[in-house]
């Protein structure tokens, strides 16, 4: 079976983690590297999430490149705590997950994402699951990369309402520069964005009663997600935990499991309200061509599914 | 019975024509004149032909005073034909309606609207169903008579996609400043737009075999509307023929015949993709107060019911 | 001898006092009356100060309609506190003035522009030395008086640096887009900004050793200009007060104080660092017509001696 | 003697290629490489004159890496015919330089830039003199590259009127996101600006009586001049014309030729007629640290007779 290579961009909080459990528990996904982001923490934290969570699943094999510290043009004032992920951003958990022993490579984000592709003889498909920055930073600096790039699949904007702002989703808000040049970069693209992602959730009692009961993995990925089940449930008033980061792989692996619209998507890159905001031309009304396959359900029970045989696949091959 | 006294601002193109018609059949309506815009077509134009409309159906007691020539701040480079209203905003009718014989009065749009409210004992509702320039002109003018602005029910804007632009609509977008400044104004605001305005056609064979064969008046609109059903059937792929401006007439006679929610708006004026939008915090992301009850769905039956019975009124009224 | 019929828009603080001072004591003015606004104190400030200082000169006959208490469109969030103008708006002297016996108008600014411009038989100067937000919304509501408006010559803007931002001045910033739409709107204009104004001032020595010890009313204005003094030495490291405001009304009388040339200008309203910047085509790249006379230099003794007549004249003449 | 190594960022056109002749000829300057970039013409353009040059001069031993072939935000427009450079960047010559022999190196221009700054010892000077594109895209990259530069001395923006738009100069102006990314980085600025680089012109007699007749490099630069001299003496009415790009070469090889002054300087981003101002604060109105050494003037005759040293030093130097 040919593996799907991927490099997965991150700001590993609570649903990033999910999301590298399932990219590395899957058996078609071939995890080439992950680079990391600001976004949820800052970017120091999320790189030693992303050391954590490979220690903690026994894959120390895959490498971690350390990458953007803040956002290409806009101000960056990142918040003390995240409300989401906590201080830590997983969960500041009772008992949290060691420091890592292990380092991220020599290398920037960039350089690792430019000499991973260079070097590979069939293109590559990119992950990126928090803002675009090093994504747009590596299509600015190497134009001649382009068509080592085999599609971008990522989790971020919306067609309609946000969660960040009134329209705009929190991994495009973060870097809408980033995503502008992206979504005009000419590559293939599919944006699993919030049409899909907030009903691709674990319900609350599925993930008390059924979720975190399989194995050791899940009781430790339970005990993360406390402020993460309370933000959804108190603020958002979800039927469950969304599970965002986690359908770009799912869909890469099964496109039966989304349902999806080729459309025209920009970034609103100067309104007040509207900056970071996915402009998608739903109506055609400029009458251009589509840009993105963007996603617009799940199918929420299979979705799940794969997350939790990814999850216990990893659990029982931990070395 | 108490009418409810308005100041009817028009650019009059085709359902403007119609809106005017309801407005003035309607028993529970009383219009103290007619303001005009630039919008459907330039005001001299728009100006025209609300005059027309009054000659038409034996109401030139009526006041018009003519009103902006083009938006606050935005460039204004109106084109020469309109693709829904055609070179005369009334559907260039093979017989069309004759010039007027009467004229405006001596006094601009908000000179108008101002001396009417300062000389009125209650306070008067103003129904605006072009560009906002008027309106926020008066605001920025005469603040002094904003207590004597009941409510202002608007037709413009969307929550979603628009007709105009990916994400803006067509009389929000004419003057994004001027709405703006009436969103912010802090005066009661009814938002008729295209959530409900789309949902509120007649349909084509509804048209055809029903409402044209009532009486003269519904057939001399029949004529009028050719190209606005070309419009909606070919380029809009809609069941009939959207009634957007009379909507806001509906919904001030008969509260229940709309479906409506209070959000926080406030309009894009920067964005190059979403200049003109009406961004609307459905999920209160903000936590701002609502400042407009939003239509979001109307009872069309009723709607279309009601916009035939005060035709047939004034038809059957004409001296 | 004819005079020059004007209306003087205000925001009064200290060097709007001494300008009313000049336009009320030179015999080629005629005040036809002051309208007031928001800028360097709020509006209901610097109305009362614009009466006090009637009141003080005598001069109780002159009407005061009171205007804009906000920008148009940009957010308004007035200091507690005026480190030029101080808390009253006139320098928080020892000995303020008495509160005001006298009141506006019952009319707002816009209405008392529009209702003298349309009585008068002749144009009408006006000449706004605070934000522009009156006069432009006198544009926007009243385009038929357009031709009742001699020319508006107006203190604001620079070719060059800015006093409120790098490259903004700030009667502009405080409202940019009343000033775009001012600038755009086609009527004859001239702008006395800070090219010229900050060369107009009164040195720190000429002002104590000479100016204050004129008369009574030049001792009260003095007394008034504690803080103006403090902050030109101090911050501005000016050589003297500058005299902004009168500046407009000396060139009004005598056109060959200052020197000047015709440049197109415009005011951006987008930018963070230039927002209400007057952006002058000093080398015409745009190849645009000149729409505004804009100050260069003055002839700085002759100004301050005409300021000084001025004062004398109303000082000797109070009844 | 120490050299002062450097990379030069060019966009080929006249008065780059006499700068790149000020680089190669003079002792005290160690060209790396020149990396290229859109601007003057497109990049295929500039990167085949930057060869040609090279050819001309007989220093192919220099690497050239081709970079960016479009701004990183910004719409993409480029025009048919330069009226400062011609068609083919170098003047249209009657007797044209030669297609180049050579080719660029395998690499990026930010792959060249980067590999270069790691592999070496110590810090290198980078001289874009082109829009800020390769060396913004450098930095977003790269950011652990940072500290391997040395300074960035720029040829770009103006604290006063524009050439390309009334506020913005044309290197700026042709990619201001790129500009906004260099002046936010913390990396040692120099600008070389429009202040001092219209004041270090070759002038027009000078040019024809003097500078041609040096040797055979000055005579077919001469020839190359034609529509650059018609540009200066018939639009821009200057007294000659202006060494813009060769201005950075000579403020880093001789500081004292150069009168300048440390200011915080930002890059407009938004604003209509201000986008791609480097707006300068030259009054210190937001208490800003300074980021950026700004020319104001130029010794003229000094920085000429570099000019021509070195082009005779390189021409009597061809193998």
């Amino acid at each position: 079976m040919e593996k799907i290579k991927i490099i997965m961009d991150v700001d590993t909080g609570i649903d990033d983690a999910i999301a590298m459990c399932l990219a590395l528990g899957n058996e078609k996904i071939d995890v080439l590297g992950f680079t990391t982001t600001f976004g949820n923490r800052r970017c120091e934290v999320t790189t030693k999430n992303t050391l954590k969570i490979l220690e903690l699943v026994g894959r120390t094999d895959v490498p971690v490149a350390a990458g953007a510290t803040r956002p290409m043009v806009k101000e960056y004032n990142p918040p003390e705590y995240s409300i989401v992920h906590g201080y830590d951003g997983l969960g500041d958990m009772e008992n949290p997950l060691p420091e890592p022993s292990i380092t991220p490579v020599d290398k920037s984000a960039v350089q690792f994402m430019a000499d991973t592709l260079r070097a590979s003889d069939e293109p590559i498909t990119l992950v990126p699951v928090g803002p675009m920055t090093n994504v747009a930073s590596l299509i600015l600096a190497h134009p001649e990369l382009l068509p080592k790039i085999k599609e971008v699949v990522l989790m971020g904007g919306s067609t309609m309402q946000g969660n960040a702002s009134p329209v705009a989703e929190a991994n495009i808000i973060q870097d809408p520069e980033a995503a502008y040049i992206l979504f005009r970069s000419g590559v293939k693209l599919r944006m699993a964005g919030l049409d899909a992602t907030w009903k691709g959730y674990i319900g609350f009692d599925e993930l008390e009663n059924d979720f975190a009961k399989q194995n050791w993995l899940t009781e430790t990925i339970y005990s993360m997600c406390g402020i993460y089940v309370e933000h959804y449930r108190e603020r958002m008033k979800n039927p469950g935990i969304a599970m965002h980061d986690s359908l770009t792989l799912a869909w890469l692996v099964n496109p039966d499991i989304v349902q999806c619209r080729d459309y025209y998507v920009t970034v609103d890159i100067n309104g007040r309200y509207t900056y970071g905001m996915t402009v998608t031309d739903v109506n055609n009304v400029l009458g251009k061509k589509p840009n993105a396959s963007v996603a617009l359900d799940v199918n929420r029970i299979e979705f799940i599914q794969m997350i939790k045989d990814a999850i216990a696949n990893l659990a029982a091959n931990k070395k």
